[in-house]
């Protein structure tokens, strides 16, 4: 389909009726173990083995997930700790999560100066057509440090490509505030961030009010994310910090509009690896880790709709 | 050699007299002829085409700055630009510098939230043990947007490898003054990381007065660079900005201590394309491009030394 970022995201998320969005981070060492005893008879390279078994984990998860969430999450780091064979899966998971439906939003928090802004721009932004770019994301995350100047190229690509961008505004760690929560001309840094990333997205084409040019807003300072909400009227959230690091589905309450459009929620431990969790772990044995997936996923739905409900579509 | 980062870094800048540092920026449209019309009569895909390029012109350029410089620095984002071929060309060449005795800083601007932050440290550093981490590389650049507790995974493995990092402070793009420059407390944006990075550093491991965490500071704000070496006197400095940016060796020279040592001057566009410089273009025919890249290098190094005497080893 050839259209807006956001204007996919709008129609999958009243599609699905939800914002849940599914974090792709597989770590080996919480892999059920019928993936990793066959990764390993099949690849005596570890990086090797290791990416086989991630690519066969997270096609499976997104089996599981695809009809239930508009969007998915890889996490870039997990991938790239394995070396160019992890970057490799990352890219194929990338792919096979797009075939399934997915909206893929690459978290690869990049960012540069001017040209090198561009390259990794042309790397991951694959927008509306998943060939225009190697990687083929539907949006990628950025992080604002370098200045306004290092996101225009990003923006551009995201533009012609239609293309999706999220750019760090709050995040959701516990030191987060220490160089964003800094007070200058009477704002802390991160409303400062805020107020460019709003004055970029009101000047981009908008679907339901909203532009491709999104911002990661954490749910774990609930506070501030209401207050970012208002300040950012056309700038879609990506909210990380839901469940295992503490946000409920009340803290992000705000982040939606009453058409429960304006955000993405994020979880990723608390659902690729719902299999280990007390609460799954009596009802689903070890060899039934997508089935905890499926659970942990409709759990989740259900909860967030009961402070965001999203309307049908049409 | 086990060892810190910065006690290999300071031996190969005495013993190399220059504390010049080469960037690996491969541009596809900037290639030798020769190189680009091999690779597509090996290739048919367009991505390992220019893989296959980026590889012997990279390792090429290495083989002829090697015996000059301390260290090279590979921009990931020209690399991840061609997909998961790109990325294995990026390994590839950071492994083969390192066999060539240099050290390698993989540009890479990462950063994310705690155990996120611990997979990219494994994932790029490798530190004193090249087979240490997949990718190789002696030291990283990192980003400090989301604070200092998503920067204690690098430096904590950083310590564990012998590793390097330099963590964003001023950056060398015109518009890096957007929210480096906001003033908190009196004082810019940029100040407050620099404290924090000389807290990180002044309790690490020195050689020669100077910690293997380093700071990312532009040779395009002379005086800035200036008040930031007093700021952090255990903070090696990367320094970007250099020649096609408009930084001179007079603009870089109050980042060195007496000794010479202190900082890394970074020259990418400048070495790597050297053959289409008008000052070299006449000298050196399109077939010439290493000998170009090598008299620019020689070049560069004689107009640093005319700012900052390295002493010779011992």
């Amino acid at each position: 389909m050839s259209s807006t970022y956001i204007a996919r995201l709008n129609q999958l998320t009243q599609q699905k009726k939800t914002a849940a969005l599914v974090g792709l981070d597989p770590r080996f060492d919480q892999l059920p173990e019928e993936i990793v005893k066959k990764a390993k008879a099949n690849h005596s390279d570890p990086n090797e083995m290791v990416a086989a078994a991630f690519e066969e984990f997270c096609k499976r998860l997104i089996d599981v997930v695809a009809p239930l969430v508009p969007a998915v999450k890889p996490q870039a780091a997990f991938y790239e700790e394995w070396g160019p064979a992890g970057s490799r899966t990352l890219c194929r998971v990338i792919q096979y999560a797009r075939k399934q439906g997915l909206l893929v939003i690459c978290d690869g928090k990049r960012n540069d100066i001017g040209s090198t802004a561009t390259a990794y721009a042309h790397a991951y932004l694959a927008g509306s057509d998943p060939e225009a770019s190697p990687w083929g994301a539907d949006a990628l995350t950025v992080n604002p440090y370098m200045g306004s100047d290092t996101l225009e190229p990003f923006i551009k690509v995201a533009k012609e490509r239609g293309a999706g961008l999220y750019v760090l505004v709050r995040t959701s760690n516990p030191g987060s505030g220490r160089f964003q929560n800094l007070e200058a001309d009477g704002k802390p840094i991160y409303e400062h961030v805020a107020a460019e990333v709003e004055a970029f997205a009101s000047q981009a084409e908008l679907s339901e009010g909203y532009s491709s040019i999104g911002a990661v807003v954490g749910a774990t300072y609930p506070a501030e994310l209401e207050a970012l909400r208002t300040q950012m009227p056309h700038v879609p959230f990506l909210v990380p910090g839901y469940g295992s690091q503490g946000g409920t589905s009340a803290d992000v309450a705000s982040a939606f509009d009453t058409g429960g459009l304006g955000a993405l929620i994020n979880s990723s431990r608390g659902i690729n690896f719902a299999y280990n969790k007390p609460v799954y772990q009596e009802k689903f044995g070890p060899d039934q880790w997508e089935e905890a997936v499926h659970q942990a996923t409709l759990d989740m739905i259900d909860d967030l709709a009961t402070h965001t409900p999203v309307k049908a579509l049409g």
